[in-house]
């Protein structure tokens, strides 16, 4: 039986490990806490630092194949791993280009893949001499994750905010809509597209809000951006399953904004909504079966449940109320502690009008949420 | 956090703990084999006797609540940890009347509940006086699983197939369909109903060959078969989910042939055809939590993977033809040796044609088969 290894034990791993279940697979998860949410679900768990060559390399020698399901990890020991015979999905060399904002962002400008502007700054002082290139988005190039790592400098008064580290600076767009497309990659090349999702984020804590399937757009929207993914992922010449997020701006255009290597919460509706979900995708790259059927089985909404109020050990209203809606299906994750901001669980609504799944979706985030507090 | 058992580790227990991995529940599973398809997805497993008085008893101590994936458990030990507290799902006292195939026959008498006739006997020399009864069906009143504890006793000279033991003799029925309700029942006696099915079996294993889902039958027998499968549930006075088998004949009367007090075989296809599959709604009662929706998302079709050939490590054949098609999702259940009729796995595809459907799961049964070997 093929040996996996997943490095990283969140909700994705978590999620990942749920979709192995059908499969013939022994799976390994590294992660530095024993209670992350995958820890239970896995074959193997081992307790170590997914950003330490030591850790990595120690957890990767006895495997088949490795992936990720975040990209802070250690590349140099996946490289190593892979040069002895480890099938890494997605190749080293391709995390390595994506963990840095700059270089991603390069790659963009380098394959003629439609971006924002952008200059590279290595010092927050730089800032000063692109004052008319504002306003802009700085990003940190190595270490953001989950809107950390990124600030939007309006003016001059904003530039305190920015990184005084290597960082790109990124030419505000005016999104009209955030788009997002997911494709998975076989090691034959051969590719398998999903539906177009449209997210909508809360503007506050720069965490998904809602997102939709299919995404309200033109079609032929759709199909420019399902183009301009393909040529953002087919460019990394590796296989693996990536989630390439674009803007839309107010004058129609198209704007890569980033790409993932792994699994991705964009993709999270497709457990219920797509023949083969995402994770049952990668499933598929990662044990050479042929790749699933990307087919939309309905139209749907997905809500993050994220922590609101104090930290501390999670409590969850307004699950009772909506535990019977039809076309709901909540995921928790298992996580003990809510933090403001923290990814506690989502919730998927199917439906077939549009316009009524995103009244529901709006009331259901009305009744649901998550907090930290002293008891359970 | 709630502290689960279930006792059983096997594909139905795999399938539950699959299910569990949205909810916030402790699970912990009691088999006697350190390497049943359960063992590994469980917060903790306990090797012991599932039919032990003290293997069972000393595992549901420290638990909420305990449930079962197989009717062959000890149930003096569910009766002892019930009277102390822990919620045992179903009750102990219906286990006992399901559990022998005798009583479960008596109970549907009593309770009014359309059933072929039947005699009982105790030893195999009585069926002798029953010889104007006959043909019949010979089930022994304990222990009888999977097609085992079953005999057709045509006529005298199949007499010495009969078991010499309490059992009962069941007039046989003409059969023109199979056809299966399940039924959810929750703490506050509120239910859900799931779609009726249709179930073809292989005449020569008497194991599920392919189900349908909506059974292709007549409203008015959907609306029936409904209402007794209610009548037969509602009487049992119990939370838990069972699954209500019966016959429709040629003079289309419903004929109720047995109940399981579990998930079921033929609530698989639930796991894609239904908002809440059957697995999601047994933690739904477990956890006290709301019922789920048995909205029908797709008709669909489910097709039973069972070993065929010799006793032996797994193969699996044909996998890679079909992992593609649109609508199919396999689900292997992780068992390392393949025996003849052993069920290794199933297939649910989803369609809208029921015709069309079923044309394809001969073609995906033709394609697809497991077998033991000497290799993997």
């Amino acid at each position: 039986m093929l040996k996996v290894g997943i490095l990283g034990g969140g909700q994705l791993g978590r999620m990942l490990l749920q979709a192995a279940v059908p499969y013939e697979v022994e799976t390994h998860v590294l992660e530095n806490d024993p209670e992350c949410p995958a820890a239970q679900l896995c074959t193997h768990f081992t307790l170590g630092d997914i950003r330490d060559f030591n850790d990595v390399y120690a957890f990767g020698r006895s495997l088949n194949s490795i992936t990720i399901e975040i990209e802070q990890v250690n590349i140099d020991a996946l490289e190593k791993l892979a040069a002895e015979g480890v099938v890494v999905i997605p190749e080293p060399r391709v995390l390595r280009l994506i963990k840095n904002k700059i270089s991603q962002k390069a790659y963009y400008r380098e394959h003629d893949i439609p971006t924002s502007d952008f200059v590279i700054t290595q010092v927050r002082d730089e800032l000063q001499h692109h004052l008319s290139f504002l306003p802009a988005v700085h990003k940190i190039g190595e270490g953001g994750y989950d809107g950390k790592g990124v600030q939007v400098i309006k003016d001059a008064t904003d530039i305190h905010k920015g990184f005084d580290a290597p960082a790109v600076l990124e030419k505000l767009v005016a999104i009209k809509k955030e788009l997002a497309v997911m494709i998975a990659i076989n090691q034959k090349n051969e590719t398998a597209v999903y539906p177009l999702v449209e997210m909508c984020f809360d503007p506050t804590l720069n965490l998904l809000d809602y997102q939709l399937c299919p995404a309200q757009v033109d079609a032929s929207v759709a199909t420019r951006a399902t183009q301009i993914a393909l040529q953002v992922v087919q460019g990394f010449r590796s296989p693996g399953l990536f989630a390439v997020e674009m803007f839309l701006n107010e004058e129609d255009q198209l704007l890569v904004n980033e790409t993932a290597p792994r699994v991705h919460n964009s993709g999270h509706h497709s457990i219920e909504a797509m023949d083969s979900s995402q994770f049952d995708m990668l499933w598929r790259i990662l044990l050479s079966l042929p790749l699933g059927s990307t087919r939309m089985r309905n139209p749907s909404v997905m809500i993050n449940l994220v922590g609101s109020g104090d930290t501390g050990p999670a409590h969850y209203h307004g699950m009772t109320q909506v535990a019977a809606t039809p076309g709901l299906s909540v995921h928790l994750y298992d996580k003990k502690i809510s933090k403001p901001g923290r990814k506690m669980g989502h919730m998927t609504l199917l439906g077939s009008d549009m316009h009524q799944l995103q009244k529901q979706a709006r009331e259901l985030k009305n009744y649901v949420s998550v907090s930290g507090g002293t008891e359970r």
